[in-house]
């Protein structure tokens, strides 16, 4: 429910139902204007990080015209609620950016909950094979039901080997990142295939070595992106039409009085088995 | 001229004068079906490198049906020449893997022939600024004839400022490497303005440090590619056009005879100021 | 299986199986190097409309080098048979220049088994609607079952006011016409949404009236096209993923020496309910 | 100089010198948010439309905030009237729209002035040839000057014929329709090659003939556009840059006072050889 303060909200009314996006958009800047509005001069990825949080009572979202969505008639909230953040995040910078097209081969490096975003999403493109790589046998297993073609726990450091015989030693068309540390990228460059796309969805806070002296002449490109959350209506349209069920990452619910619980839950994922944590009102 | 021995070459006929491509192409495997001749199974970039290349009285092409383009009438031959490699390899790996948009900003790393080749055929696009970065004065001297707005000389390792300074701290849309050292390339990647792409040309022998802790949040591209040669057709149009004049990479012309001092001049480029050399039949 | 006579065919050998595509591509001129095999200048739909078909015992099939496609080992032959022309043409045609997008709203215009094959293709896009328009209930049923959200019978002259009412008045972002008269041209061009594609498939005996007076402010494009067939290596990988099932399109089958009876009932096809007729060796 | 009434603006400020765009954009709809401003469910083309236009000491511009234009310092404002509307027009409509590549074959039907903006903007691109079609001898010497390579004067009905011997019988890459009535739209259908856009500009009053039965199987596309002022910013970088000079269409200057002097001037364009008309404050 909205109710606004400060400068005054026009597309929407109190009582509107909405979907807070992760990203706040002036919608006027140099980037809104291109859709990058994780730039936003003024906005971008504040919520959370720069600003306070939405868990809370009351919130003031910045920007709200451009920043919020109306939530259809009939729409399930708990759904809605994986379209604020980790769903465009896995959609924007491993999907889009890595151009998943039908009958292609993906990889995904990494089983988290973004990586499962990535793989719940790629699946809009028809993909021939999603290989999932993780170390975690629960996580791949998770995977499986999310729809991967194929797994591989890479703890004995054989991963690549392992993926090139799944795929005739040609490598990947698109090898989406989504760990975060060298390790893991510079796995997705050893197995992209000549004229591939390696997008990184990790956030990395090291530097990671890149090997042009193997990849200068293999026409292949790496993107980096921050989420956008542009993708938001198209991601809206898809769930309405039941195409996809973000619900599938929920795996434990807590009550808002319960929430240092939920973060003790959520903050030992290996053990608990958590994937997106909801916090209900 | 074209004399056709071993399998029957049916697209062109002896005596018909003709472009040979540095890149050749079968044209049926799966590469060449998506155009990306630089990795036919069995062509691609052998000229030269794993087979004997051109500089010869008589040459046997491979896949010449598919590996060699007719000469327009009236066209200038020795402009063609640069279209065999240096043309579309600027053109191809800097300018459109590096979509240079009209009215965009360009950082071009390294003024010898590709980069200026890149400097040539990014103009084909209307970019408001390309900026030339390069060690040597006499270098950038010539950038800026062949129609760079700005040059750097990064001698003094203040590049990253001075260009920063240039672009009002926006850093450029597109950087083309076109040197292929790690110094080079990390330059490109602290230049790079928020949703631009890194255009690599360079061929590297080590690999380069990639600051994802900086750039993850970017929305970066970065792209390698040998170069394809499939932009040749459209090269040929803009050249019978009077667009473009390439004989400017011109620098020496040596007869057949003196081919010896032909390279010892292109082999002391800094000291003989060669671009290219020509070798005249 | 296949035996060269005349040129020397290279990259297949007597005795290989072999998908033969609908189109001829000789891989070397101007429209061939650009993927848009369908204009080839000594190829393109010229089996069994130019030169003979392929029903028969031997046949000898032009460009076979850049021509044919080898058959996966294990894949269904009877599905490839669709992959010769129908699905390309449907997926090429319909779905490809329609752009169809995930959650995008869909409509197919004509029920036959090229608006179906336009059905089966536009789904690996993971669209959020595909209405299938047609006059006949049989053909609407069978839509349903390959996919169709929702279907209209369009005999009482108002599908656009049904096609309104289930798009809340936005109309289609994409339109696919796929019979090839005018009314069902102009039905396309009233249910296109701003920014929306009209993509024709529909062999056309006539010209059709393009009201520009209430389109020239729309935002949309149209697009004609014959098949090129480009994208058969793409549609060989999504069958083998099983991502999709062209049998379904085979409603008879006959032997080779029924080829009479097998044209009778596809000739007689509103009877029958004949959509794909395959002829068995 | 702007001065805020009703909502406020924040992106602006009093005394700012700005530039209206001839389209509003609320920069919150579904239409805005897509960057297809010209739909925009609250804005789009309503200045001097549907709403009072911008000929007056001071204006109230709706959405402001999303539809004005800082202007630079040191910019020409002459020449950045003609980015209101008529560039803009000419270079999404027709350049963008018709995909203009370098070494490409360009036809623009009328050269009026936004047929003329196409023309210069097309220029961004280096197109192999421009061929401009006009009935008016002088307007054929103005775009001569203003950089087409040929001209067609269509007076004799035999544009085709000519048009096509100047390109060997291919037909033009993009054919751009600036002149809104069946006779040229079908001159573009007849003139338009194999894979081309057909991007229509004009504003037409009734419907034409798409010749179908011809067009279906030639892999074209037509488009249709209202402007959406969608390029400004790239418009404005090439004219910070000096790529283009738009003052050259600007042919009569006028005081205020003498506003329907102007009216009468650009009324009779055919003898007083307007183009674009200037009132001055």
């Amino acid at each position: 429910m909205i109710d606004s303060v400060g400068p005054a909200v026009t597309a929407f009314k109190a009582g509107d139902r909405v979907l807070i996006s992760c990203v706040s958009a002036c919608g006027k800047c140099e980037y809104c204007r291109k859709g990058m509005f994780s730039h936003c001069t003024t906005g971008g990825w504040i919520l959370g990080n720069t600003i306070d949080g939405t868990q809370a009572e009351f919130v003031r979202t910045p920007h709200a015209d451009t920043s919020l969505y109306p939530i259809p008639e009939g729409a399930d909230e708990e759904a809605l609620v994986m379209l604020s953040d980790i769903l465009p995040t896995g959609f924007e910078c491993g999907v889009l950016n890595g151009k998943v097209q039908p009958g292609a081969t993906v990889a995904i490096v990494g089983a988290g909950p973004v990586g499962l975003a990535a793989l719940l999403t790629a699946q809009f493109y028809s993909p021939a094979e999603i290989i999932m790589i993780d170390l975690d046998d629960n996580r791949l297993a998770v995977a499986k039901r999310f729809g991967a073609t194929q797994t591989i726990n890479s703890t004995d450091g054989k991963a690549v080997e392992a993926l090139m015989k799944l795929t005739h030693n040609k490598g990947v068309d698109t090898a989406i990142e989504a760990v975060g540390v060298p390790a893991t990228f510079e796995l997705c460059e050893q197995i992209i295939a000549p004229g591939g796309i390696i997008a990184n969805i990790g956030v990395h806070g090291v530097p990671v070595t890149l090997h042009l002296e193997r990849l200068w002449d293999r026409n292949i490109s790496i993107t980096t992106r921050l989420v956008d959350t542009a993708s938001t209506p198209m991601l809206l349209d898809v769930l309405g039409a039941h195409k996809i069920d973000p619900t599938l990452l929920i795996t434990h619910r807590f009550k808002f009085d319960d929430i240092l619980e939920a973060y003790e839950t959520f903050g030992h994922a290996a053990k608990t088995k958590a994937l997106k944590v909801l916090i209900e009102a």
